[in-house]
């Protein structure tokens, strides 16, 4: 009997076999790794597929009130001269979340073609000043990808919409990241079920991207998580509302983590977030 | 099949998008951000919707022990300088834990219009002595927002209920702060079963109205909890009874996190609380 | 529709109103603050109703081992002339825990009919040279209340059974804390139901009354239980035993929390737990 | 319609007293307390019910690096002295775990006929140079209790089975401490059917006693868990062989704890162990 | 009754006993120990069964940015030192997580016959300068067997797919642990039925391996997880579309643990690796 099942399995292994094979075949096609001579443009990079991303949120360890007081001013042209000696592998942004947050007091957000650049440039910020007195509290890293849900051809009205939708609010003073993870029981759904609660996430999204920006990036295998969702904002009772109604439908009834932690900043110039920390 | 189904979505999407962007509309009027000149009051700050409000709890070192007897008593009115330095950007409340809690020996509340204001005077307030010497435990954002449930139209009876009750006790020396955060399920009800819930929850709370003030901040998005519920009184065993009352409710089955942690405090000079913690 | 709905429940509004006002008039009447002048009697306190519990685990931090063996000895003497100093404010006692538990060395057991008075206390206890070189591991707060469920009204012959069994056994030489927190679940159910699984609950602790010692406290919004159980024994197998019994009613099925901490140790003066930490 | 039902209440909860007391008096007679002048013997307290075992977990402070090479190597010889000094009290073994895990880097078991004298032995034991340098990371504390379950009476055939296997193997240089904690509906099924379930759970475990030997201990009140539950074996794969056997009945679905956690070590004369964290 | 049942187990019972017996037999013929004269080779001792695996996973504490920098650098020579010297004991494996992870900065895999040599050497790298500068966050063990679902007699076209599969990349430059456990369901399932969900859970997996690696570690019983897998590759997108693929099927359903955490390094020599945090 165990034969006979084994044998009716056959032609669906085979038949699976195939189609996870042409599957794969167009999905890694991302841009990789050929990336030594890629100079980094913020326009580009930060709209590409196949662009990795690190988060590390950082704590000040109470020594850092004691390192001398020009020192800890020095720290901002240190920092500044490393981002500018990894300008062709990362682009780095910096936020300060002091008095808003338990566990950090800034984060970076590196973007880059090649991860172990931004492994490089993450460890080499450790040797400054305010790297050697900084705890890591959190890490997480994520990889951009094309649309999967609401693209062009699977969700014709509802792509129109988000293209249609611009941001038009002031330039926006806070940063929120929330990483995500899902279930079981949602990547067990069919295709075309997930779609169907995508379609039912996005409609009540769409009034708000005149308030908020937002960014995806997929962390699936390469961290506990299946998701960083990045936003940007100035209107923080819109990004309220916002999730609120990201929460009324059924598609949160899938997540097994939402936030834990969101991390909520200002977005400052990196050299601004190391001098409020310095004085 | 898919297709059809996604054409049978088409009239709901659009009537969705319709229905958002109007509701949003509403929802985002509140006056968030032209704060400048605007001088704190604090029976209008603690009263209006679209004030910030950020919860900070401190726990001292062991190394405040050694901090000179005279810098300690210092402390008082460093703080006393700092609060008066920001007052027209925040209100500062001071409240002492050491005690009552583990993880904290102080806490403070400050309301702002402005987010970016009560992040900078958290900052400042960690480069003075006392705040060199803490670490953060815990932080919560949150900001207030109209009625929304037991409005005069949507539940004339119980809003008639709740503008009758007035705290008539002594002046609270005890404060309560519970973060509160809802599952997925409570967010899919419709917002006619969630105001019968909030209805059947309200009930319960009026006769206690006399012995203990409440104040609401909204979190979801901004923090990783849905509400801020803060409390004032001075009869505990009434508090204890009415927080029964509220477990007793169906509303308490769509509870994550209710606490976790529960800070349990006394209401005190900003002055005092420092003082208390110097001797 | 709604508006039908909203009128139905009016009637059960205004009747549950009248309910909770007047259930609330006899529960608030415990004998909450106006205590300046009570002096404290061991005997009285213990039993009645009204009393704030504090217990306060600590856990000695590496440093004290570098305390000069003097000034470690003379803790148990300044311990004591704290004490004395608040015996008209709060009754203290103090159990060891080292050797037995992984977070604690010590902790406190206050009580005292003004919860602010327990805080002075043990504010002033961590300025204490132990209290110094001692970290929080664990506070838990709640207030002695009037018998709810096996009284002689509601079950007569358990009531009874309770008030027959006194403590035969040696003097007790272990004390064990159990927090305790029931779900949602619990508290949604009739007096009538909840009545009923304490009475299947208490049956089976009957015969241990002979040989374990027991004492409640409420905590529900005090802190994020529900109530503190407080056992003393001489017979740790027969404790055990009577573990085994509460774990195998269905009233152990509402419990979200039953322990986590358990906290064992033993009962000792105050000055032989400071003595024996001190050596 | 209450009264009556506590009314036909009351015949069971006589009944229910009666033969609850009828079991205590049984239970309870092991031979906990008069052991004054017992002396230590291997063979019968490794045996004996009515044993206390304390169980404590550390791990080394990185000062213990800093401890002068003399003072570490004159450890293992203070260690000695002080068994030796408690040998009419308690039994101790200790256990090396650097390397294989993470929080600990030995561990103590202790036996004793009366738990206060395992306490002093342990509180003692931190004073000591390598006491001082180390931090507690887990105490688990239980008593051994007369077999309850694969009795002769109650299971004869299974009985038979595990009194005719004897282990056979070279001696055990590996020890596996996994602390058990049961759900509220274990304790809440009727000794029959736990009965069947710890037959079911029995059976695939009777191979592996020429490989494994067994200990139980129980905790239930006296501790955050039900069970100790301590192997020793010289065959590791028969080890992960067993305990894939015991995650594979339905007993296993009433865990709520079940390592976490799981301890591996191995045995060493208390010398040795020291010694080898002195290098 | 109850004696029936006990009867009607008899015949089961022994029949499980023998049936569990003969397995055993067979499965602990595994080569554990008798290992004192084997040298270790990477090609053999990486595909065998019987083979032990210790993951340690390192944090360097802040103190290590005080050690002389000319200390620092010696690290690398002292640890190959090590590693030569117990080269006939362990195969060793290092890896750099330092800008990628939160609580680890560099991390081993042992690979051991005897994991008593394995401990061993773990022991002795924590007394070399780096080692007693870091301290532990995780550890894994784990010991190969032979497959058991996907064989060639129980699951014949699966099992010559995966034969007939081939890592034709790059040289994988990233290393991924993660560490899995299963529910009780799982393991109560038949073989059959687990045998099935294993088959569904290998088809998607058979197109990434051309572009990542696999080996898998049994820790049930050993360590509080089921498996370590470990994973190389070059290409993290068809690793992350791996894990999505292996979230989507049942098998899914039954992880209680997958990941938590999931470690993501770069694959360097032991020397470069220490090189790299000794800059």
């Amino acid at each position: 009997m165990k034969r006979l099942s084994i044998r009716n399995l056959h032609v669906s292994l085979v038949a699976g076999i195939i189609a996870a094979m042409t599957m794969q075949t167009a999905s890694v096609a991302a841009p990789q790794s050929a990336t030594d001579t890629i100079t980094i443009e913020r326009s580009k990079i930060l709209t590409q597929p196949g662009v990795f991303g690190v988060f590390t949120m950082f704590k000040l360890r109470p020594e850092w009130n004691k390192v001398p007081a020009t020192e800890r001013m020095d720290s901002a042209a240190e920092v500044a001269k490393l981002i500018e000696k990894h300008k062709d592998n990362v682009l780095v942004d910096l936020y300060l979340t002091r008095g808003l947050e338990t566990n950090s007091d800034f984060f970076f957000r590196i973007n880059a073609y090649d991860l172990a650049k931004a492994q490089t440039f993450m460890r080499e910020f450790r040797s400054t000043t305010i790297g050697k007195n900084a705890d890591v509290f959190d890490t997480l890293v994520g990889v951009t990808k094309p649309l999967n849900y609401i693209t062009k051809a699977k969700s014709p009205e509802l792509n129109a919409g988000l293209s249609a939708a611009t941001y038009i609010g002031d330039a926006p003073r806070y940063v929120i990241v929330i990483p995500v993870k899902k279930n079981a029981e949602w990547w067990n759904l069919s295709f075309e079920q997930r779609l169907k609660e995508m379609e039912t996430h996005t409609v009540p999204t769409l009034p708000y991207l005149v308030n908020v920006k937002r960014k995806l990036y997929h962390s699936t295998g390469l961290d506990d998580i299946d998701f960083i969702t990045y936003f940007e904002t100035n209107d923080l009772i819109a990004f309220n509302n916002l999730l609120i109604s990201l929460a009324s439908v059924p598609e949160n009834k899938y997540h097994v983590r939402w936030g834990n932690p969101t991390t909520l900043g200002t977005i400052l110039s990196p050299e601004n977030v190391i001098k409020a920390l310095s004085e």
